[in-house]
């Protein structure tokens, strides 16, 4: 039974699609509607008890959570495809940091932009400005050591493309293409050249090609 | 030159303290001053850009993000002291998956109360009534998916103890011990008794033997 993707419309399961992608690593997908709130039914809350995107269904192994997701096929298949996890433990251990920083303090500030200045016009709700000024202040100052460590390395852990670079692909293209908010990276010369390096890769072009965003 | 592990004091550098006792691996402490605004001063920033805790010195390797110097040291010393990462890869594709949701759906609820019901008062700023109740509502649905989960596997990611698991003791301690809300967990079977027997592994009471809390 080929490996199952829940959900490749939306941003986070998108990170899973591009490693998937990265590792020559077969797959189809499932969709699901949150506008029609398909991951509450019981049938999806059986797979992924939160209600959130993405779960992956490989045989009878269930696993969520995006991270933990790339994690597994990086690991699984380290041999074939793109090498995402670094060659020594030292690496991997700078992959780990980097894939944390991702998830705690570049992706909330965008994930509340994405919310506040994409989705709430369209879904007629109000728009909180007082979160979309802090969220573009936290994002410069991120972006700010952002800007430091690439001119010190390719990548984000060391001379390598990994994980802690794919990882921010989904919403990283949410900032700089949809939210208005591109000059943030244009800015800062490191940081931009690492997003045009790290957004023309194919597999990530094969992303945008294949699963549009919902807007 | 032994490792060193910054600010000892505080709930997530206790997460890495833990798990470096169940490794069995030498370190020393060194005491960083929050309250102080050490973490703000440009020698700190240096070893950790974003100014917080934790961050480890081992010889030239410096590593932030507790949950990254966790998973690098289960990983380094895989077969020294407790093994935390599982036996397979699927385990640790578990082990992945509940360290997710520890970072993403346990801790923030409890850090929002940490802040709001217990810090606040004592610096004499204001509680947000609202975080509080929105952050109690949270956990208990956190808490009955882990119910559930608990009510089929002994640990969170199988029959075996696990980083997944180490990793929600230094914000379960604040739950059950400080913030009045130890019922949230005796309340619910399966998370009580898991929670007894992680709270009383020697490696965790040694934590707070030797570093209090700061509150």
């Amino acid at each position: 039974m080929v490996l199952k993707v829940y959900g490749p419309t939306y941003a986070s399961p998108k990170r899973v699609l591009v490693c998937l992608i990265e590792k020559e690593i077969e797959f189809e997908t499932v969709h699901v509607d949150l506008f029609k709130g398909e991951n509450k039914e019981p049938e999806f809350l059986k797979l992924q008890p939160f209600g959130v995107l993405p779960v992956i269904q490989d045989g009878d192994y269930t696993l969520y959570e995006s991270r933990a997701i790339i994690r597994y096929y990086a690991e699984k298949y380290k041999d074939q495809g793109t090498e995402l996890l670094g060659k020594t433990i030292e690496e991997r251990g700078l992959v780990e940091q980097w894939l944390e920083v991702e998830a705690h303090n570049f992706q909330p500030p965008i994930y509340n932009l994405v919310i506040n200045v994409l989705f709430a016009p369209l879904l007629g709700a109000p728009s909180d400005s007082k979160v979309i000024e802090e969220s573009d202040q936290k994002l410069e100052k991120v972006l700010d050591i952002y800007e430091d460590r690439l001119s010190k390395t390719k990548y984000l852990a060391g001379d390598f493309f990994s994980l802690a670079d794919l990882s921010h692909l989904p919403f990283g293209h949410y900032l700089v293409n949809q939210t208005g908010r591109g000059n943030l990276v244009r800015e800062r010369k490191h940081v931009s050249a690492w997003w045009d390096d790290i957004s023309n890769r194919p597999a990530w072009k094969k992303v945008l090609e294949l699963y549009k965003y919902p807007v």
